[in-house]
């Protein structure tokens, strides 16, 4: 008889975001005439940029006439779009990633989910608390955990909690760990890692034959120079990172669907003998048997991203949420919140009034303000008593939201 | 230290369609000049319908304007397209699958891999041989196989030759299986199966609580009446078979990317301690967390398939593969060539001549010929001594690669 796997059985009820959108449903199902701002889900609004909708029609078009019509393309992601990453991501910043080590893909979320098909059972995990979801649930999902608690830390991963109390600042290990997940600009609390910070992590993969998966989604939001963008700015880095990028909070492409997986060609793991391997050969077969590539209209709109049209029109939607994030950072604190985030980054994470829980302060917010925010504790136990705030909206909708906080809070 | 999926190890060494294009590469490198006619791949060739056209630059547009503008999409794919797919693909035939129980993806290829992510180790998996690649590929990533032997059959997995000798109908299993993979019509010999031969399958799928993954893709090409063009056709179907199709090959998608993959809420699958659990929950899950949706234009570009407008033009394109398929049937049979499929099939299946093997008859081709195509070996071992053609090209290439093909083979 078929079997299912037992592991999804472990997991919470809800992924995080599924779970907010029942209960905004249900409100708004309640309260048809009510006008609710999402704050939530940290999905972009702004239109896509004119030189991406003009490559993506072009792109149309060539596959209306046989001449220039395109079937499967590489499932690696077709050059002119690996050669644009390579160039203006990497090589304009000093930093060596060769086309070839980049793999174009559907999303971020796919990669960093996905990629732990390419790693044994056996390697131990670290996260740090809150988290981004899909860290904890894909690694559940594949059986290196088991069992929740009662705050819903799996067992057999290592939390690294980031609150007030350490700055927001992740410690390091104090136990050996294989696979280490860092997201900077961080999700949820919208902070930054420096450089010194960074390399220490690089150090400590490496003494540790460890290998750190860096998700960069928001590096687009980054304004202050000495910050860096991709984990590989910093010395080491090309043999112990994973760079996960996305094209969904800089170009708009949440709808529109791609991202990319850089892989050093000398980013090695060990079997189980001692041997090192490439995990890039592995994440090439991976990606060749169980992915066909990004649609081909799809890619041409990513590669405008790096024109010089395409490039002025994404910094100034990036320059508007960034002033929205400031807008709700200041008119939080002007009601008396204590905030964090929302500078170099698209989220502002707030500590909950009262000390309300997470839910709590969702449900009445929902309730009384007719905003949806992202509960704190849905990121991880450490989460619990903070409460997430995304900048994607339009002004009129952040402005009306911070008067609404203000009501709600006073 | 970071330890790999030693299980990548026991693949052989590449995916058999990069195989193919690096030996054709290097072909083309050594001669440049060459008029290499393609025949190997299956990828269609034609340009998209254009009702499918007008819809992706309408849905472009949205997505240029802020009041139209869509960020993430459903996971399981938008309503209008699930509906669409409901309608016409299921209801029209007098089938009952639900919107809701069809889950739109990126691609055929990613959801039978990705598929086993839901099911535990310890399942037993049977592949008709020979077998699209993907299938065994996947089971052997997952752990799920030992090591392959000198015919490149793995230890762990149940191979049903479909040959000459059983006329292409695969035998029931002599012993128990857990998971079985159909593919109809079939890649890559062409051939169909008839709704007999389907109910055989599941009954037997009932009596042994086993879970049929059933690969439609190529529905499309069935013309006789009498064939099925989905296994729920067949009573009973809804509680052991899951339904992989594709817009591939009937629209043109290859290089535009959707799929969708169909779970019935009736269907289930054992825990451990034997309770049934609902598949369609657990996939949920998994896409939920694992994949963020298809792009928005392309799914509007999908669901244009089923307009009148897109079918008419759909039909027209299938029509010309399918006589493409039966001139090179005719073509190569008049060479002395026995051949099967390409009839309900876009594929030909032919003997090699002289009892030549497989690759040996592909670089003969190739070298003398100039015409790629695939060997039946790399298919499994019961494809060896056989040969794919594909009926996706231009007509002038198809009269082209006969008269080619006469030549090589006189």
């Amino acid at each position: 008889m078929a079997r299912i796997n037992e592991n999804y059985l472990k997991l919470q009820a809800g992924y995080l975001f599924p779970e907010i959108g029942r209960r905004v449903n249900s409100f708004i199902s309640d309260h048809p005439d009510a006008d609710v701002i999402k704050l939530g889900i940290g999905d972009v609004t702004e239109p896509l940029p004119r030189a991406i909708v003009e490559a993506m029609h072009a792109a149309v078009d060539e596959m209306a006439d046989r001449s220039t019509f395109r079937g499967y393309g590489p499932e690696q992601g077709y050059d002119f779009l690996r050669d644009a990453i390579a160039a203006n991501d990497y090589a304009a910043r000093g930093v060596d990633i060769s086309a070839d080590e980049i793999f174009v893909s559907d999303g971020s979320k796919c990669d960093s989910g996905n990629i732990l098909d390419i790693f044994g059972a056996d390697n131990r995990v670290a996260v740090l608390d809150p988290v981004y979801p899909v860290y904890v649930d894909t690694n559940v999902m594949v059986g290196r955990t088991g069992q929740a608690d009662a705050d819903g830390r799996f067992e057999g991963l290592v939390y690294l909690p980031v609150t007030e109390e350490n700055g927001f600042r992740p410690p390091l290990p104090s136990e050996r760990v294989d696979l280490i997940y860092l997201c900077y600009p961080n999700n949820p609390t919208g902070t930054v890692a420096t450089k010194e910070m960074l390399q220490e992590w690089v150090d400590y993969a490496r003494a540790n034959d460890s290998i750190i998966m860096f998700d960069a989604a928001y590096e687009a939001y980054i304004t202050d120079p000495e910050i860096p963008h991709s984990i590989y700015e910093v010395e080491g880095a090309r043999d112990v990172a994973i760079e996960f990028r996305s094209f969904s909070k800089n170009a708009g492409f949440t709808g529109v669907r791609t991202a990319f997986t850089v892989i050093p060609k000398t980013l090695v793991a060990k079997t189980g003998d001692g041997r090192d391997h490439a995990l890039h050969s592995l994440w090439n077969r991976r990606q060749s048997t169980k992915f066909n590539g990004v649609s081909y209209p799809v890619q041409r709109g990513a590669a405008a991203a790096y024109s010089a049209e395409g490039k002025a029109q994404i910094r100034q939607i990036v320059n508007f949420y960034l002033e929205n994030a400031s807008l709700l950072r200041e008119g939080l604190e002007s009601a008396g919140i204590t905030v964090y985030g929302g500078v170099n980054a698209p989220y502002v994470w707030l500590k909950t009034p009262k000390a309300m829980s997470s839910w709590d302060f969702f449900d009445l917010l929902l309730d009384k303000g007719h905003l949806v925010g992202t509960p704190g504790s849905g990121f991880g136990a450490s989460g619990e008593g903070y409460f997430r705030l995304s900048a994607f909206n339009s002004r009129a909708n952040v402005e009306a939201a911070i008067e609404r906080f203000q009501k709600v809070t006073a």
